[in-house]
């Protein structure tokens, strides 16, 4: 279960001396060929160096490329020029111990902005990491392990499709938001795509997963995924490709609401009988971006008083007299009011790991989810300062 | 320095058995003669029982009224149809006692969402309220205390216009974001003013105030300001009544921001150059809605790349490479790296109660600011359970 188990695509994991101290912080995927690739970016207006190169490289080989190098501890934003220059001459080394043109060769990195980034230390190492290229699930894993930053555990996945895999791997802590999150995530298949079929697929599994979890409404400088399609497998059914990338995007946001900074609660708030899935969305996402709503659930207190000013101040068509409000399934306020409820039941709801809000405008049709997480010390902790 | 400092009013607050254990939990303040009033309420969609009747009220009477019942500890939020008749009954009560009719006295409630208002506790001492008004200053400050929730302190307001004063009084702590707060606030001055001409005043008064506010993006059930104008001190000048009345909610809305739950830190981010006001101020506010900059905040930590990554997805125009950040003056950025700085004069800055962050956007004549707090313990201990 790792990046490498698409056929036709090797890995591996090492420290480069980019956060010191022997810990890991730059992986290496590599396609024994060059593949078709698509990538979906951060729509930030100021995006770091390696999203910057990623797109023109992307642009100049109109999607065929050979290798993602990523790095962590260091996200190369707000670097200006000389960050942009590092980012090159990062991916110049990869691309000459692997024998192909640098802009085969895409860049991911994470970790703290505006901090020049020490390409003296990191170089060597990065220039090396081709020579422990393995295609075994421990290199895939050792990838994995080394895109963490205050990650607490690895994010990897693999969906067996119809005649096809996916594998994938994903980094994501805190600024979880839409347009995704300080989350790289990079997945490889077996099945035979063009870059525009990988990249609508693509389009619409980000949609549904990395786009759909808030955990602090931030928006970060370095978002990336990146899907690698080796053909191995050959031509496959492209529907069923779309769902099977979707349920690995969905797999990797899951890994990352869990494993958010501080996090205690994983949430999903869906919003049913809005006038549009639109709606249903904007409310579903007020909710979840809301502090009060968040510390409740840190608390486990089903203190439905707060969703309902949430949605009502969602900007989308809302009228108290139709609402309901449920936590697990068990029914807790309609029309704006308290409903009696076997309290035990919510109270048990409450204390999983896992929580699930479900808010029924009774309106229209339209549906939409969101995941997120709660809101406790720990966030705070982690944020407080860089030191 | 209250909301009786006007000529021409009274007030009391006292305890009336809401909370419990004898803590003050109403206030009355009443005109000498029925006056003019305008005044703002929440945009919510879900708005509490007494928003919903004191519209009422000030569309029956057109604007003219008597007296304003502010009571604390249960916000008659989500309460239906026995929420909307509790609200009736008080007022009644608070007619009654003082023989005017009950859509001359307008309500505002605060306190816990979707609890059933405790009428029968607090009926008879809501009817007792008009035996101990009175015009001194420590009638006022008693009013002010009265509606405290979770505020530490009483706030307060005195502004000295041309020939006439407004007095007023606050209480608000967390749920502040635009279209104001938990906030009630009541102004009162012997300014001789139409009820449209204190609306104009009015408006624009809470655009720069309350709604320039932002502590947790939560926009609550019951937020309410009224102004009301006894015309004693005649006919005045309406620009500068306006200019005063914005003078009084600023200073209100700084004392809510210091008095923010768990607040260490009340900051000013003041966003400059941009493409117009609007944009200006939706850029201020993204910023200050940022859990990774309020966290900073609370660390003391200039961390000027969160700023950076916060303003550069606040969907307005915006270009990094003329952009410049600065916290009290002292630039940190610009064009979208770090500038060399006085390190120790930003950290005596980010070490006092008040902080500045200030951002150029360098493209254009658009200014506009937000008042925010910091993110600490202290509002996730304030609101993780209501017990």
């Amino acid at each position: 279960m790792s990046i490498c188990t698409a056929r036709g695509f090797k890995a591996t994991g090492a420290a480069v001396g980019i956060k010191g101290g022997g810990r890991l912080d730059a992986a290496l995927v590599v396609s024994d060929h060059p593949v078709n690739c698509a990538a979906v970016f951060t729509q930030n207006k100021a995006p770091a160096a390696p999203v910057q190169l990623s797109k023109q490289h992307l642009s100049e080989t109109q999607g065929v490329v050979k290798a993602v190098l990523l790095t962590s501890g260091n996200a190369n934003a707000a670097t200006g020029e000389p960050g942009l220059n590092a980012a090159r001459t990062l991916t110049e080394a990869v691309a000459t111990s692997l024998s192909c043109a640098s802009d085969e060769v895409l860049l991911c990195q994470t970790g703290l902005i505006g901090i020049p980034f020490p390409l003296d230390s990191a170089l060597d190492g990065v220039g090396g990491l081709a020579s422990s290229l393995g295609s075994s699930e421990s290199d895939g894993e050792l990838a994995a392990k080394a895109i963490m930053t205050t990650d607490t555990f690895a994010k990897q996945v693999v969906i067996e499709g119809d005649g096809f895999v996916i594998g994938g791997m994903a980094k994501g802590a805190a600024m979880l938001e839409p347009d995704m999150a300080t989350m790289l995530a990079v997945l490889s298949t077996d099945a035979e795509l063009t870059p525009s079929e990988i990249k609508n697929a693509l389009v619409g599994a980000v949609a549904s997963s990395f786009n759909s979890l808030v955990v602090d409404g931030a928006t970060s400088t370095n978002d990336t995924v990146i899907v690698l399609a080796s053909g191995t497998a050959g031509r496959v059914d492209l529907e069923s490709f779309e769902d099977a990338l979707a349920k690995a995007c969905v797999k990797l946001a899951e890994d990352m609401a869990v494993d958010a900074e501080g996090a205690t609660k994983a949430v999903r708030i869906t919003v049913s009988g809005a006038a549009t899935d639109e709606e249903a969305h904007q409310g579903a996402r007020k909710v979840a971006n809301s502090l009060l709503v968040k510390c409740s659930l840190n608390g486990e207190d089903p203190y439905w008083g707060r969703v309902l000013s949430e949605i009502a101040t969602a900007k989308i068509a809302c009228d108290p007299s139709s609402l309901s409000i449920s936590y697990g399934g068990t029914q807790v306020s309609f029309g704006g009011v308290a409903v009696a409820h076997d309290e035990a039941t919510v109270a048990a709801h409450m204390a999983e790991r896992w929580i699930s809000i479900e808010i029924d405008l009774g309106l229209g049709t339209g549906v939409g989810s969101i995941l997120t997480t709660d809101l406790g010390h720990g966030y705070i902790d982690e944020n407080r300062t860089t030191s």
